[in-house]
C-alpha cells in the first residue's frame, strides 16, 4: 500500500484513521500514495490556528511578514526539483505545464513579499484620508483595514497544486491571518508536500499554515463569523458552498472562482496572415493546449469576423496538428495527460455534447499518443469545434454555456463587432477575454466594453508581440475572478487581494486619537 | 377603503391586481393606505431598468449624475413638510426622529451629488495607477472600475423608508446603475411618495427608479447575473436571501446589513460625574429613545467598570424618567411609538426573554403615554436592563446574542480594558461600538482593538462633546455594515460605496492601447 500523507492541524503532524483515497499517476496508472482527513479534531485545528496562527502572525508587521514570505520562497526554491517530479507523476504535465504551477506559485509569493516590504513596520493599514464630519476639522472620520481575526480556509482545484496554494496564502500570510487549505484529492500531494517543506523549516509561526487532505466534510461546519472562505471549483461546488450556514448565517466572508467560458476575439480589419491574425491562432493553440486545457482561464470560445472563418481554422489546425501528446517523461512530448480518468471521461462526454451542436474543424482524437496506453492514460487530443450558428440563434447555446475543462475551443464567425460583443456576453460573465488587432483606439474601446463582464481583459497588439504575458496567465499584478458564471470573486490584483483578509472600519474620533492611532 | 398606493415599474405606474395589505398608524391605530405587487411582471420590469434605465445611466458622466442627485434633492426639498406628515402618520414618530430619517436622506443625497462632481466627466473609473508586467514598460496592466449592467435591487427595513433607499439610490444612480426598491411594507408610504415625485418630476431616466410595493415573492428569481441586491433587516430573512439561486448559482452580488448587539463603553479611570461618564450616560439615553431604539445601530449593551456599575444605572435612568412617551403629534412627547403591534409584541417578548437574566434598572412600563391609548397605540416605554452576571458566564448569552428592537439597552459591568473588549468580542460582530474616555492613546489603542468587530467605532471625548456626530446616526463619509453577525456588509464610506455598482477590471495591454482608454 502507498504512503499516506499525513495532516497538518493543531500545530502536528497528524494521520487520519480511514483506509485513504489513493492518488494515481494519469499517464501510468499507478498508485502514488494516498489520503485521509478521517477523525480529525477540525474544531480545536481551527481554534489553534486562529488563536496562536493568528495571534503570532497579527504580532508581526507587513514588513517582517514580507519577510516571512521570502524565506518561504528560499525553502520552496530549494526543492524545485523534487516538486517537478511530484508533478509530473500526480498530474501528468510535462515540465513547461508544471512550471506554470510550481513556479508560477513562487514568483506569486515573491511579488506579494516585494509588496508587503512596502508597506513597512505598521501593523494595520490607514484607509484614505481622514474626512470631515463637523463642520469644524476637530470630529474626523478615518478608515481603517485590520487583520481579520479568524482564519483563511482555501478549497482548492485539481489543476493548480503549487499556485492555487500560494497565489492565495501570500495574501493571507501577508495580511496576518492564518491559512488552513484543502487540496483537490487527486493532485494533493504536491500542496501537502510544500506545506510539509515549509512547516518543517520553521520559518512559520505555529498554526499559520494548516494542510487537510482528503474529504472536505465538516470543514464548513467549524467555520466562525469572522473566517474568510476561498474557492476554487466547479460552479455546482461553489453553489453548496454558498448555501451552507456558515455563509449564510454566520457571514464568514467568502470568495468564488468558477470555471468559465473565456473569450479570444479578433478585431474586424485584421487581413488573414497579419500579425494580430498569427497572434489570435498562436495564443489559441497555446490556451488549448497548455496544461492539456485544465485552466480555468483557458481560451474556449474564439471569434474571428465571419470572412476569415476558414482561414482562422486552418491556421489555428495547423498548430495544434504539431502537438505531440503523451506521456510527459519523453521529451518529444509538448502536451501531458488529463488529471484522472474521470476527468477523461467528462471531457469526452462534454466534447460529445458540443459536437452536437458543431463541427470538427481540427480532430484531437487522430493524436496518436506518445509512451502512453490509451487504455490507462489520461491523454486526448486537442480538438478545435467550429460553430456557424452561433450567430445568436437559441439552438447554439452550448456553445456559450458548457465548459470542457480540456484541450477543446470553438471558433465562432461574427458579423461585426457589436455582434461579437453580444456574443461574448452570452457567457454570462467571465474570467479573462483577449483582444487581438493593430488599432489601439478600436482595442481600448473594445477592452471597456468587455470590461464590465470580465475580471480581467488581455490586449494583444504587435507591439506587444513579444512582452505580453498570455491570454491564460494569471499575473499577481492583475485581478484574478469574474462576475457571474465565473463566480464574481476577486483575487489577486496586487495589494487588493490583502483587502479580502482585511476588515474595514470607520474610526470616528477627535484630532488627539486620530493622531494617537498611527 | 383606503388608496391603493401604485407600484413604478417597467416605466410606469401599475397597480397591483390583488387587495392589497393596509398600512396602519401606529399611534391611532388608522389604515392609512394600501400595497400591493400581485400580477406585476417582475421579469418584463427588471429588463427595462436594465436596457433603458441603465442604458441611459451609463450614457451620462459621473458629474452628470451628480446634477442628477441634486435635481432629486431640489424634488424632495419641496416636499419635506408632506413627508413629516406621512413619517408622522405611519412611523409614529416625532419629529426629531422624522428628521434622521427625511433630513438624513437628503443630506446623503448631498453628500454623493458633491462626491459625484468631483468625479468628474469620466463614464469609468480608473482604479490605480499601471502596473508593469513586463521588464520593459511595453505591457502594463491597469485596473478600471465601470458600472455594472445590471440593476440594483434594494429590499429595506421599516425603520428607515427614507434615509434607507436615498443612502443606497445615491451611490447606485451615480455609479450608473439603475434601482429598484422593495420597502418594507409596514412603512412603504413614505418610500412610494418619494419615488412618485421624483419619477413624476421627470428628473430621472425612464427606468432609472422603480418601486414595488407589497409582497417580495419573485424579485430575487427576476435577478441576472450582473445585478446586485442589497438588503437590510433580519438576519433569519437574510439568510434565506443568501440562499436563493440567484445568489447561490448566478453569483448576484449582495450586500446584508442586519441588526447588531451595538457597544458603548466607558473606558477605566473616568470617574463619576467626570466629563465623560456623562457623555456616555447621554449618549445611551439619546441612542435607547431615538426612533423608540428601532435603529439598526443603537447601543444595546452598555459597559462601564464595575465600580461604576450603580451610578452610571442612576445616571441613564435619571435621563430616561424625563422622556415622555406618547403620540407625536401632541407638542411633550419625545418619544413616539414603535411601528406596529407586531413589532410592539416582538419588544415585550423579547424584554421579557431579557428580564429572565437581567435586573430591571429602569422599568419602561411605569412610563404613562401621553394621548395614546395603550389599547391601540404601539408606545413603550425605555428600559435600562443590568446583568452582573454578563461576565464571563454562558448563563448570560442572552445579553450579548438578542437585540430587542426597541428602547432597550443592558448594563453591564467590567473588570478591566481587556475584559470588556472580550465580553463585547461576544457581540459576534456589530455594526458599531462607541468609546467614551479622556486619555486620546487609550481610547486609540480600543479603537484598533474593536476595529476588526465593528464596521465603525465611534469615539467621544470631552474635547468633541459639542462636535461629535452621534453612536448612532450614520454618516454617509463613514462605511455602515459590520462583520458576522450583523451582516458582513458594506455601505457609505463616501466614494467607498460605488465599489458595490461597479465591476473591477485588469486591462492588461500595451502603452498605446492605454493610453487610448482615457
Amino acid at each position: 500500500m502507498s504512503e499516506l500523507l499525513f495532516n497538518h492541524l493543531g500545530g502536528r503532524w497528524q494521520a487520519g484513521t480511514g483506509a485513504g483515497t489513493p492518488l494515481v499517476d494519469p499517464v501510468l496508472g499507478t498508485e502514488l500514495a494516498r489520503v485521509d482527513a478521517t477523525g480529525l479534531d477540525l474544531r480545536a485545528g481551527f481554534d489553534f490556528a486562529r488563536e496562536q496562527g493568528g495571534r503570532a502572525l497579527r504580532a508581526m508587521s507587513y514588513r517582517e511578514r514580507a519577510a516571512m514570505l521570502t524565506a518561504v520562497v528560499k525553502v520552496l526554491q530549494a526543492q524545485r526539483e523534487a516538486y517537478y517530479a511530484i508533478a509530473a507523476a500526480n498530474s501528468g504535465t510535462v515540465k513547461n505545464d508544471s512550471a506554470v504551477d510550481i513556479d508560477g506559485g513562487i514568483y506569486t509569493l515573491q511579488t506579494y513579499a516585494k509588496l508587503g516590504e512596502g508597506l513597512g513596520d505598521r501593523r494595520f493599514l490607514l484607509d484614505g484620508e481622514p474626512a470631515r464630519l463637523a463642520k469644524e476639522p476637530v470630529f474626523q472620520s478615518q478608515h481603517v483595514l485590520v487583520p481579520t481575526r479568524g482564519l483563511a480556509l482555501f478549497i482548492n482545484a485539481f489543476n493548480f497544486p503549487s499556485w492555487g496554494l500560494w497565489e492565495k496564502a501570500a495574501p493571507a500570510l501577508l495580511s496576518g491571518v492564518p491559512v488552513v487549505v484543502k487540496p483537490a484529492t487527486a493532485t494533493a500531494w504536491l500542496t501537502q508536500q510544500m506545506v510539509k517543506d515549509v512547516v518543517d523549516a520553521g520559518v512559520l509561526p505555529a498554526g499559520a499554515l494548516s494542510v487537510v487532505c482528503g474529504s472536505s466534510a465538516g470543514l464548513l461546519d467549524a467555520l466562525q463569523p469572522f473566517d474568510v472562505l476561498s474557492f476554487t471549483g466547479s460552479a455546482e461546488t461553489a453553489a453548496l458552498i454558498r448555501s451552507h450556514p456558515a455563509v449564510t448565517q454566520r457571514s464568514v466572508r467568502v470568495n468564488i472562482e468558477a470555471d468559465s467560458v473565456n473569450s479570444a476575439m479578433l478585431l474586424p480589419g485584421e487581413a488573414p496572415g497579419s500579425d494580430a491574425f498569427d497572434l489570435l491562432a498562436k495564443e489559441v493553440a497555446r490556451e488549448m493546449t497548455q496544461k492539456s486545457g485544465q485552466k480555468c482561464t483557458a481560451i474556449r470560445r474564439v471569434f474571428v469576423p465571419e470572412a476569415l472563418y476558414a482561414q482562422a481554422a486552418e491556421a489555428i489546425g495547423a498548430r495544434l496538428a504539431k502537438t505531440t501528446v503523451g506521456n510527459p517523461r519523453n521529451e518529444t512530448v509538448r502536451m501531458g495527460a488529463l488529471v484522472s480518468r474521470a476527468q477523461l471521461a467528462a471531457v469526452r462526454e462534454g466534447l460529445a455534447h458540443r459536437q452536437a451542436q458543431a463541427e470538427t474543424l481540427h480532430d484531437g482524437s487522430r493524436h496518436a499518443l506518445v509512451d502512453a496506453d490509451p487504455a490507462i492514460a489520461c491523454c486526448v487530443g486537442p480538438t478545435l469545434l467550429g460553430t456557424r450558428e452561433a450567430a445568436g440563434s437559441d439552438a447554439s447555446d452550448r456553445v456559450h454555456d458548457t465548459e470542457v475543462f480540456g484541450p477543446v475551443a470553438t471558433l465562432i464567425p461574427y458579423r461585426d463587432a457589436a455582434h461579437a460583443m453580444q456574443l461574448i456576453a452570452r457567457g454570462q460573465g467571465s474570467l479573462v477575454a483577449s483582444l487581438y488587432g493593430s488599432d489601439a483606439g478600436a482595442l481600448a474601446a473594445a477592452a471597456l466594453e468587455l470590461a464590465p463582464l470580465h475580471g480581467r481583459v488581455h490586449v494583444v497588439s504587435p507591439e506587444v508581440a513579444a512582452h505580453h504575458t498570455g491570454h491564460g496567465n494569471v499575473m499577481p499584478q492583475s485581478l484574478h475572478g469574474g462576475p457571474g458564471r465565473a463566480g464574481g470573486g476577486e483575487e489577486l490584483g496586487g495589494l487588493r487581494a490583502l483587502n479580502f483578509y482585511h476588515r474595514r472600519a470607520a474610526i470616528q474620533a477627535g484630532t488627539a486619537t486620530l493622531a494617537a492611532l498611527a
